[in-house]
């Protein structure tokens, strides 16, 4: 704890305890916002840059950095907040993790910024904050910056989580759309749609056999194995909203080539599968928060199929055709087109 | 324009501007969302590594970046989102810069989360990318990641911004309330309360004779300045959320000293005066986005003012005294306490 707080603790009628919902002042830049952040943020997160509370966090940049560094930014808004197999809080970690090491990038710093409502329960808060600090630790992410604003009572959503994060990529390790060539096989690490029918039973409250759990986990141990196995991998991404279909998309037109899918080698699992037929969703557009696409050349399939588990399947590949197509052989032989959504089919999903 | 762009557009019948106000597809991981990126994000921010549309942006570290890393986040919910004198989208872009200066770090990369409100004017939106992409550009840092979400009308209020920072501090630049020593002066680089008013006198549909408007700017060339002219600063810090009382507060018990301020000498305009007056506010605490409470070493007040310009002015001095106290000598020689407030005296001015 830090030591400052006794001081004002002692001229505080007010600790946190006595205010069970959030109120606008605990964005307020004032004592009540000083113990949120000293109560909540800095003793689960407990790191010695962040507890020093500066405008910036300085911190050092590791010595076997001669590479680059890799920047990016994510809105979490998913609704309900909590769901099977996750909440907003596992989410925005790992969505971070996952977005830098898709660039071939080591996670190593996390920014957290907070938009509360008005009477959100501060248990909530506390849980979301708990699992986050937990998800960056298990991935040796610091939490080094953050930001916590209030909006009034119908104008946010309970919270809010806008995560950014660092992470440096190694000398050597080159990846994008520009290094795919036709004969390039694209691979998933497993069974497709999960994230989406997870929150969106949860939401609809519709009732399976077996729930149906989010995939939402950190892909960095993943990649750091598949480019060991294979350094020339040319592309990985996270099919989050839009699917796997919006990745393919936006990589087939990058790349300017075609895409062709093997409808049934696409991995998908029976539940979720069920669940899709009975709403009319198709998989394929549904998000994942723990699957990646790794579009590698073809002598490198099997080394890359084994460096992703066993679960990772070759679904497709990439070959002349025209430009930023993507087509599905389905399992009668026939070819369909893979349309590009308006939008994903359910919104809020992350 | 990217090349890529034509192919879609000539299978998509929605082009932007048939959508005047933003739907939740426009955050769906689709086509409405890639028309946005495309039309609206990438065509204002202009940077290449922002157009590659990776999941994370890859970028070198400055060759005389032998120093560390500063690291800043801030999510912005300002309301009305625009003001006297600046916007939702300056105040995020020279709020993250502040932040990064006030650590004495150089600016370099931002990163840029948008949280919008179906039913948003897509105007509205478009006025404040422009803003965002200028102030950027102004000050020198590079747009490089950007994520959007789209809640439904009723669970979010038009725009929230949250905006990322990445700066360099060189090295042998030192700063932190560590530093302090009793005798060191406390300065302002101008008159305080301006943004706060401003916002709320819009806000209230409060008319004065001269309108008051936001010092909402950039402070990293100053810093610059008076880093280069007093190179043993011991701390800056920007008075927003909470004003110049909780700045000092906060420093005041990070140092473990007193601060004695001189009521007096705290430059306030007289419009800012006569509002606060009007609605019993107190200067003080009220928030600022284009000023720095600078502390230095006795010796070095008098470049420390030179290099802040004509408008700074010594406010107050550090001394042994009771840990974490603020006090101030008010004109009849007498001294008050300065308390810290449970909260900002207004809500979502930042």
């Amino acid at each position: 704890m830090n030591p400052t707080y006794d001081a004002n603790a002692a001229s505080c009628p007010l600790p946190l305890r006595d205010y069970p919902t959030i109120v606008l002042a605990h964005g307020g830049g004032g004592r009540l916002m000083a113990e949120l952040i000293e109560h909540l943020f800095l003793a689960e997160f407990a790191d010695e840059t962040l507890s020093a509370k500066t405008d910036a966090a300085v911190l050092p940049l590791p010595t076997h950095a001669k590479g680059r560094l890799a920047l990016t930014t994510d809105c979490h808004v998913v609704r309900p907040l909590f769901f099977p197999g996750g909440s907003l809080a596992e989410l925005a970690v790992h969505g971070t993790i996952n977005d830098l090491a898709m660039s071939g990038a080591q996670p190593l710093y996390l920014t957290v910024g907070f938009i509360l409502e008005e009477g959100l329960p501060i248990a909530v808060l506390a849980e979301l904050v708990r699992r986050l600090a937990q998800a960056a630790r298990q991935a040796g992410m610091r939490v080094v910056a953050g930001d916590t604003k209030v909006v009034e009572r119908g104008h946010g959503d309970g919270c809010f989580i806008t995560t950014s994060g660092v992470g440096v990529v190694a000398a050597g390790i080159d990846l994008g759309p520009q290094l795919i060539r036709p004969g390039d096989v694209v691979l998933v690490n497993g069974p497709i749609g999960e994230h989406g029918m997870a929150v969106l039973s949860v939401r609809e409250g519709l009732e399976f056999e077996s729930p149906i759990v989010s995939d939402c986990r950190a892909l960095h141990l993943e990649v750091d194995r598949l480019l060991r196995a294979v350094p020339n991998t040319r592309f990985l991404r996270d099919p989050t909203r839009g699917g796997v279909a919006a990745v393919l998309h936006e990589v087939a037109q990058a790349a300017r080539w075609e895409i062709a899918l093997d409808e049934a080698a696409i991995p998908v699992r029976a539940e979720v599968r069920a669940a899709c037929e009975i709403l009319g969703l198709d998989p394929l557009y549904v998000a994942n928060e723990g699957k990646l696409i790794a579009i590698v050349p073809p002598e490198a399939e099997s080394s890359a199929l084994t460096a992703l588990g066993p679960q990772a399947r070759r679904i497709g590949v990439v070959r002349a055709g025209s430009v930023g197509r993507v087509v599905a052989r389905t399992p009668f032989g026939t070819e369909r087109l893979i349309p590009l959504p308006l939008g994903e089919q359910l919104p809020r999903i992350c």
